[in-house]
């Protein structure tokens, strides 16, 4: 791809050419050796200008091509993912004394939440090696927007589960057409058995942090961010990290626009952890490398005990001159709340649990009043009403007469003051 | 408002001036007295043409404000509804030998559904008419949207629901902060409850028969498709058919479009409805008036054994030379998997009808190989996981061995041929 220099380790800076079945780094391992993509950025802006992306009215992330590893021609998957919406949240933001909040609507992709991003980048890389199969190990958003993206253009999707998935997001995957395995034993079992299933079959592997070309397809995000707000820096871009990948490449289309000279500083990032499973947030404090950790969190999506790209998002972090946070289980369901009065969106826990950092970095000080800031919200509420029901409260029952109706408004309204 | 002229009831003919508190024909009554909009046609070609359109990057239903009944200027509400995706499916539309397939997914508003259109209107118009509160009766994407986009500019809804309405829908309105009233009785309990309460209170009336502009917020469906498809009118359009209000709207695009010279001819309507709930299909068959019937189908959000807009909706059908067919939940069950298989789009049972329907049509020779047609999917399959579950069929269970995997998989590829 022209608009690619070379892949280069992330641990001992060695460097690659790209090549199909190259994900990591053969001297340091899948669990080391994680690669970063690098662009000629020469090429980049003889390509791309922000008056020809004024032009464009493509609506989705495809308008940033050439940031992306992908064949600069040919097909690409049809689903339309990304460009999605950034609200200016006024109230909120007043309420939290913020110059300006923003919030970038995630879970309105097409199968509902950012993994949409990486997922369209997979398949058009499958694509572009000839591959016919594409494969994970996940029961969430990992693996629906896969088999989404893999239905749109006829790509077979094998899909590792753990016997314990829920049967709602199996469901999903089967609507989509997948093969989906259901492994009798744990989710670490599931993971291993797809690991030796894609290198005897040769499939194409679409695994966040192994794969490379991942992170770079969730940098659009903020790509988009970038543009939405006229190539004006945020002073602050909030959202939740599970495996880090999210973080890694939220930061990455910050550096990658510094680079290529089209914004002239950077945003700190803030990375929110659920307080049960927070394994990042500890190694930033501590500065020391991860340590495994539980999964006590309702926030499924990010309750990642063993992230597999901790180094990026750490080193994103710090970078950026931000900070890591944790919330409770708690304070996410207030923040599903709060969100969705205040501005009408609906996010799934790990979806708002950027909010609900958000809330607790301008309580703590950490984000200060007057500060412009951004806060992703990465997946839909619809994909878990289980706990939106144990966020939501109860409603107001009547007997079906307008004069219980007037009696228990009258209550209600005397209650709220 | 400058681009409209008059309200005219659809049953005697008398004429109106738009103006606050009317919503039906005084003379004809709430039931018979439904009111169409009708525009200066030259006042919108002032205001837009189809390059101004080709220019304009407003990723939302309201670059076609000219064509609405709302003010020209000030303040709409922010969730970007509508500019959803149409999707060329090559490969379904081959499959049935068609010439054209395109579908049209309004699964991905806001929260959810077409009905983010309607909403939308009803909010922009409560707005401009200073009320502060807005009701209906609704348990379903009705609600949810009147919800979402009150929540977004900070006008309270008042919704109520039966008391059976499912968890689930009731969360997502008490997350928006909608003061949700439980009626303890059917949903006609409901129904008439919120009827005498909004007349009490004088709230903002979002019931999308009675309010004459919910239909023309429907319409930009419609005129998204028109102009997705370079202003080329497809032989057919089809879509599930509840209330009727849909189908009104979806016609009222192609009419308004032709009045204002933008296209030479109208495309068929195709209407679809469950074999269990279809007092629409049987009266455009017998000729008859719509007379009542059971709600027996599994696509919650079009079983409506009393529709409120029966005569727009079956004009709607019969001016334009199409049909009414129907479908058995099974084959709306199908629908969803082939939808979801061979296009990577996952909607609710109503959702997916439309599909059915069109599978059925071309079985039975009602819609001709070699036509260009447009299907519409009205809400997205997060809304109603569980029957996505009966839809789904069963994962490949394997013990986490590559040698069971490899039997499993033999036998499953086996088993396809």
């Amino acid at each position: 791809m022209s608009n690619i220099t070379r892949l280069r380790c992330i641990n001992c800076s060695r460097t690659y050419q790209p090549e199909p079945g190259l994900y990591t780094c053969p001297i340091c391992g899948s669990t080391d050796g994680i690669l970063d993509v690098e662009y000629d950025y020469d090429y980049i802006n003889r390509s791309l200008s922000k008056a020809s992306l004024a032009a464009n009215r493509e609506p989705s992330m495809w308008r940033y091509r050439p940031f992306l590893p992908i064949a600069q021609e040919g097909p690409l998957p049809p689903l339309q993912v990304g460009w999605t919406p950034l609200y200016r949240a006024e109230r909120l933001g007043a309420e939290l004394g913020l110059k300006e909040l923003y919030i970038k609507d995630d879970g309105l992709n097409p199968t509902g939440s950012l993994k949409d991003r990486p997922s369209a980048v997979a398949v058009a890389r499958a694509l572009a090696e000839g591959a016919r199969v594409v494969a994970c190990s996940s029961t969430g958003n990992a693996a629906s927007s896969l088999a989404g993206a893999a239905a749109s253009v006829g790509l077979k999707a094998v899909i590792f589960v753990p016997g314990r998935a829920p049967q709602g997001k199996v469901a999903q995957l089967l609507i989509f057409g997948a093969t989906v395995i259901s492994v009798q034993g744990s989710y670490e079992d599931a993971f291993h058995l797809s690991a030796a299933a894609i290198a005897e079959h040769g499939w194409y592997n679409r695994n966040a942090a192994i794969n490379p070309y991942l992170v770079e397809g969730k940098k659009t995000v903020c790509l988009e961010v970038a543009e939405q707000l006229g190539w004006q820096v945020p002073d602050w871009v909030v959202l939740a990290v599970g495996d880090g990948c999210t973080m890694a490449g939220a930061w990455k289309a910050w550096v990658d626009l510094k680079k290529a000279g089209w914004i002239d500083r950077l945003p700190r990032m803030l990375g929110v952890q659920a307080e049960g499973c927070c394994p990042l947030t500890r190694a930033f404090r501590e500065g020391t490398r991860v340590r495994p950790m539980e999964e006590n969190t309702l926030a499924d999506s990010i309750a990642v005990g063993v992230p597999r790209n901790p180094e990026k998002a750490l080193r994103a972090v710090r970078d950026s001159g931000g900070s890591m946070i944790n919330v409770s289980d708690q304070e996410i369901l207030a923040a599903m709340g709060t969100l969705g009065r205040t501005s009408g969106v609906f996010g799934e826990p790990a979806g708002v649990a950027g909010t609900a950092g958000l809330l607790k970095a301008v309580r703590e000080g950490v984000i200060k009043s007057g500060a412009r800031v951004v806060v992703l919200v990465t997946g839909n509420g619809l994909k878990d009403v289980a706990n939106a029901i144990k966020a939501a409260g109860e409603p107001i029952r009547v007997a079906p007469s307008l004069e219980a109706l007037r009696e228990a408004l009258a209550g209600f309204e005397e209650g709220k003051n």
